[in-house]
């Protein structure tokens, strides 16, 4: 016998956690809409010299390779930044106006999984879903702000009321190399430390630049150096954009040591962090303008954010921000069966429940001839379905049904017609 | 430079298909609630064994595996009813009540990505979306009627009005080889051969048996008492539930010939064909009470159907069934923006039309002295978005706004109060 299991890192996800996902994907896609993003999909599989150093060592240590049967090298999707660069390459200069043609700028959204043979731990995995949004094809302050609002809307329309954008500019960092005031070695290990800042507090940011050899004064200095750093024009081009969304611009603030990790960054960047939920930010982004061109020889600029897909779900579910179990669950009406004989009855309930947009299903399992709706309360229960329609001998003759409240227990007689009322919206 | 490119059988979606295909699942995932099924998700990678050897010869050739760097045997996902199986198998036992566990019957609908090695040609792909609805656990007539009403219901949604559902039930086949009419080897051909007689018609048919070492005449013989064979039990019971459902029962048409390739069927099967779409049908299903248990010790019955959604999408484009471009399209408005020192403005009032909840996007490339509407007015046609919002030098000072009609090409001079009555819903 095959012991039924999944991979390590893989995972089910069984009705109850598949409609919370659900909701998440489909309140984030109609935020995106309202923002003017576009939906993009891409294959699972790429050609692997089209994701194979793309993503450092470490990308190309986790990445899920393999050579198909005829003898192609394969790789799995690993983000959906690599795969949007050669979207843009290869559909950019089809001829305006065909099916296979970009508009520019291009706002496209994806949200799709990726795969990433990661050692597993708490809230890590190795199939997750990625959920990105980004402007390709320009390169405008107003971009920014627009990138940043979207992100904001998308939180805001999920539940999150209290959150902080933390926004920098990468110029804080190339600045100040460029002024010879800290070296590019040193700002190469300083942005990695940095980036720890709110986990390991400055001392620990000091130590780790002590264990790269720096001393500790020096580290000290480094430090020092850039949480004085001033606002770039970048950021005040963005803010003055903000004057015009003052709800937003109260949740934003100017953060010289926010670092973020990927170096493809070459402008703004920003990270929101969520009131009252710790393991991190559930959302990040910033400008890279040198990373879209790589399929081509021009460069192409862009700026995009994703959301942490798991992290929004495990925030949302200690922040109580989900609709409950029963309003998630989309059926409404169990029509119950009696008896054999009635199941012609039940059937027609159903269907005109159906016919008016009411979810709702007919009990289908066995009917025991002895309290025969026990197991079917039970079944209701179970699915967290509200209310149940029972048609038994009584109502059969009386020409009425019983609608029962599984949340007070509470029964009233009905017609169908009522019943139809009740639930239609 | 990387070539870039696609896997020959992968596809990009861009978002004039993505938003046809969203369009679609949307719609099929609406029925499948209205009717009581839930979501269920399965990993894109199983371990080898739980797929290996499932789907015969050729599916074990089609298979995508490969070894993980941890040396375990993987597979990519190749339908969804084998992970259904390791599900059910997984998941059963659980205490009831848990996160983790399935009320029974199980009702669930599967939308994801499946893998194959086909050999690709039009309308074959190694990567292609599966849509599934099962109902597994009861061994129930009413559960196959339910089935075949969810299936019919979603092609009515989507806007299909004319289609024949026809259906078989394997004992058709089954009897005739327990009454020693035909053998159990010529039924295994027959079988096969029958399958595509509405492809190959009856010559068609009693050639290919000819080829397999039958006489014409037993071919002939065979052809005939598969054609004679009347409704079984099953699907006059069937039937019967189909009278509490006259308008659906008018599309059924039981069909004796009918024999669907796969060979775990042990029940009701079914295929719908939809008139004035040659390319087969675009939904078959049945009832395979043998499969779901192989995980387990335990017979468990189910039922369920596929849509193919290539063949669905293929099909509502040539019956042109989709809503226009400009319909599918969310974005309404585009808010152009006529000089620099307006922008502020311009975010202003897309802003508030993101707030009234009306898809609109502000346009984010770069503003041109000379004709600066005319590369904005292109991006909007290109996007299909209907409506821009024009606001110059003359609407500042006036304290108003242009709305152009895209289609029309007509002007109106409006506030912004009034835009948003218009387009709010």
């Amino acid at each position: 016998m095959i012991n039924p299991q999944t991979l390590k890192g893989f995972r089910d996800f069984l009705p109850q956690e598949a409609r919370k996902r659900q909701f998440v994907i489909n309140t984030l896609k109609s935020v995106f809409e309202l923002y003017g993003f576009e939906p993009l999909e891409t294959p699972a599989l790429e050609y692997e010299e089209i994701l194979a150093g793309k993503y450092g060592d470490e990308g190309d240590q986790l990445m899920y390779r393999f050579i198909d049967r005829g003898g192609r090298k394969i790789a799995m999707r690993y983000d959906q930044t690599v795969p949007l660069a050669r979207v843009v390459a290869q559909y950019q200069n089809a001829s305006t106006g065909s099916a296979q043609s970009l508009p520019m700028p291009f706002k496209r959204y994806q949200i799709q999984s990726v795969w990433r043979a990661e050692n597993t731990q708490k809230g890590r995995y190795r199939e997750f879903l990625q959920c990105d949004a980004d402007i390709v094809g320009v390169d405008s302050k107003l971009a920014d702000a627009e990138t940043i609002a979207t992100a904001a809307k998308g939180l805001e329309t999920l539940g999150f009321n209290n959150f902080t954008i933390y926004i920098n500019d990468r110029r804080v960092f190339s600045e100040l190399t460029a002024n010879n005031l800290i070296t590019e070695e040193e700002m190469r290990v300083a942005v990695v430390a940095i980036d720890k800042l709110k986990k390991i507090g400055e001392l620990g940011v000091i130590d780790e630049l002590n264990s790269k050899g720096l001393s500790v004064g020096r580290a000290r200095e480094i430090l020092r150096l850039i949480k004085e750093r001033e606002k770039t024009d970048v950021i005040r081009d963005i803010d003055s954009y903000l004057d015009s969304l003052p709800e937003l611009k109260k949740k934003c603030k100017f953060d010289p040591t926010l670092a973020r990790g990927l170096n493809y960054y070459t402008g703004v960047i920003f990270e929101i962090e969520v009131e009252g939920y710790s393991a991190g930010s559930v959302c990040g982004g910033g400008r890279y303008d040198n990373l879209i061109g790589m399929f081509t020889n021009l460069q192409i600029p862009a700026v995009g954010f994703a959301f942490g897909f798991d992290r929004l779900i495990e925030a949302m579910d200690e922040l109580n921000l989900f609709p409950s179990e029963i309003a998630l669950s989309t059926t409404q009406v169990l029509v119950s069966v009696f008896a054999e004989e009635l199941k012609n009855k039940s059937l027609e309930i159903v269907t005109k429940l159906r016919d008016e947009n009411i979810p709702s299903e007919m009990y289908l399992g066995e009917i025991k001839e002895k309290n025969p709706l026990e197991k079917q309360l039970k079944y209701a229960d179970q699915k967290q379905i509200p209310y149940v329609v029972i048609l038994g001998p009584d109502e059969a003759e009386k020409n009425i049904l019983t609608l029962k409240d599984l949340n007070t227990r509470e029964q009233t007689q009905m017609t169908l017609d009522e019943i139809v009322k009740k639930f239609k919206v």
